[in-house]
């Protein structure tokens, strides 16, 4: 995916919510600033992947202002909700699993999400059901795959990638999961410390990206990673960024659980905003 | 006043507000946002004035995308509602008269504002007192000034402004009132068409700053305003772009008449956001 018209303004709103969470000083504040907008315009063009340019934009921002994990409180706050709250879906039959994963999504800070809200919001998506569900295909093609490949999106959310990847062990127990996070902090991003600590070492195989950049840009990803990409019979790809990233490769593995959060993936993917999906692209 | 760190991603989003206004094609909206940020890197600097390349860059955006005045039917609508609403209030007095001018600043698209709102939030304006209230010195002044000159801010305001003129009128029948307004259109800005059609030109002077960008940047203005400017005796000065522009001056003939809308106006003058100020910078 391309960006749109609203993926310019995002970033440098998202630039703003950094700043303002990493610098005190007036001055210094509007330096920064100074710093995204000439950044900002050397990087974007049209031919731009919205997590890319911002990822690279976000980093350069990073470094700017001397702070290299700025959503560090953010992401732990939000894994503290997420871990005390995915106890009380553990009973959950597969597929409500696959929603409580996509639910999880919600948690992003990206698009303006509050963290203390994050229970009410899991509860309500719970109840609504998925605009394009190709669930039933994904449990099909796993039935005979021997290797997944699990992308993951924001901290807190992997808590209920966790609970589905439990689910999914019990329904599929001769399947090889591994599960991606990023090699370094970025946004909210999980990495893979994150993954560890969050407990998926006992779960599945945990695998880094090689990449800082939000989503999976095969472009900047590691050869041992692409090596794993290339060789995984399915890949659950979560969130925005994942889609932004793999939407063009028309790869018939791979299926996007995502929340359509913002208007310009919404009408990328031709749904209304806030569409809840389990999408492969190839099958639509 | 120079530019906060909001002021950036503030341009950036009014941009898009523009640009969502003026065009459907989403290609020409994107290509249009990456315009914008290409210019707006390039006016930004540290000691930039955020009405003058606020305004720069809209004017630039207007020529990109070929329409002069994104602004025109939201202008309509902001006029139609003020003057069918600022009848109910013709028998206030002075200050009454006054702080309806200042509430007519919440008229403004700047900040995101929504015109059908403009009823109930001059009412609750009304009932709020000012945070600084230099009024009494204001028409101190004005018992001894032979010449005023009333720099506007938005349409729709504007019908307020006019009622203030009319009790300034008569309270002091022998001032001289000259009443400024934009050269062409800029945002929701009153031109001088604007002004003559609200009926100005029977109440006061009607003269042009002679430039279209927001506020009165006197770098920008026309050699016939400057003379207007130098030789009044008061000035009241309507909405932030207008303190935005005249702050650095430490003019003691310059009354502020605003409501701070946004952290940057406030943080600069060091007052709660959303105080109603009628502020003589020099008295303070």
């Amino acid at each position: 995916m391309r960006i749109h018209h609203e993926c310019i303004a995002c970033a440098i709103n998202q630039c703003q919510k950094i700043v303002e969470m990493s610098l005190t000083d007036e001055n210094s504040r509007r330096d920064a600033m100074l710093f995204s907008l000439k950044r900002a315009s050397e990087l974007f063009s049209k031919d731009s992947i919205p997590a890319v340019v911002g990822g690279l934009l976000f980093l350069d921002l990073y470094e700017f202002i001397g702070n290299d994990d700025p959503f560090r409180e953010y992401k732990r706050l939000s894994n503290e909700m997420a871990e005390g709250l995915v106890g009380h879906f553990e009973n959950s039959d597969l597929k409500t699993a696959l929603k409580l994963a996509i639910a999880g999504n919600v948690v992003d800070f990206s698009t303006g999400y509050n963290p203390e809200k994050l229970e009410e919001d899991i509860r309500r998506v719970l109840d609504e059901s998925l605009l394009i569900d190709h669930s039933d295909e994904l449990f099909e093609m796993l039935k005979r795959a021997g290797t997944l490949l699990y992308l993951v999106d924001n901290c807190g959310e992997i808590y209920f990638d966790r609970l589905f990847i439990e689910k999914l062990r019990e329904e599929f127990p001769d399947l090889k999961i591994i599960v991606a996070g990023k090699a370094g902090p970025i946004i909210n991003d999980a990495t893979v410390e994150d993954l560890l600590e969050a407990g998926f070492g006992e779960i599945a195989e945990v695998i880094s990206t090689g990449s800082r950049l939000p989503g999976t840009p095969l472009d900047y990803v590691s050869e041992e990673f692409l090596e794993v990409f290339r060789s995984a019979d399915v890949v659950i790809a979560k969130g925005q960024a994942n889609f932004e990233t793999l939407s063009e490769l028309n790869d018939s593995r791979i299926f996007f659980l995502l929340k359509a959060k913002c208007p310009a993936i919404a009408r990328e993917i031709g749904v209304p905003l806030g569409s809840l999906l389990c999408l492969n692209l190839y099958l639509r």
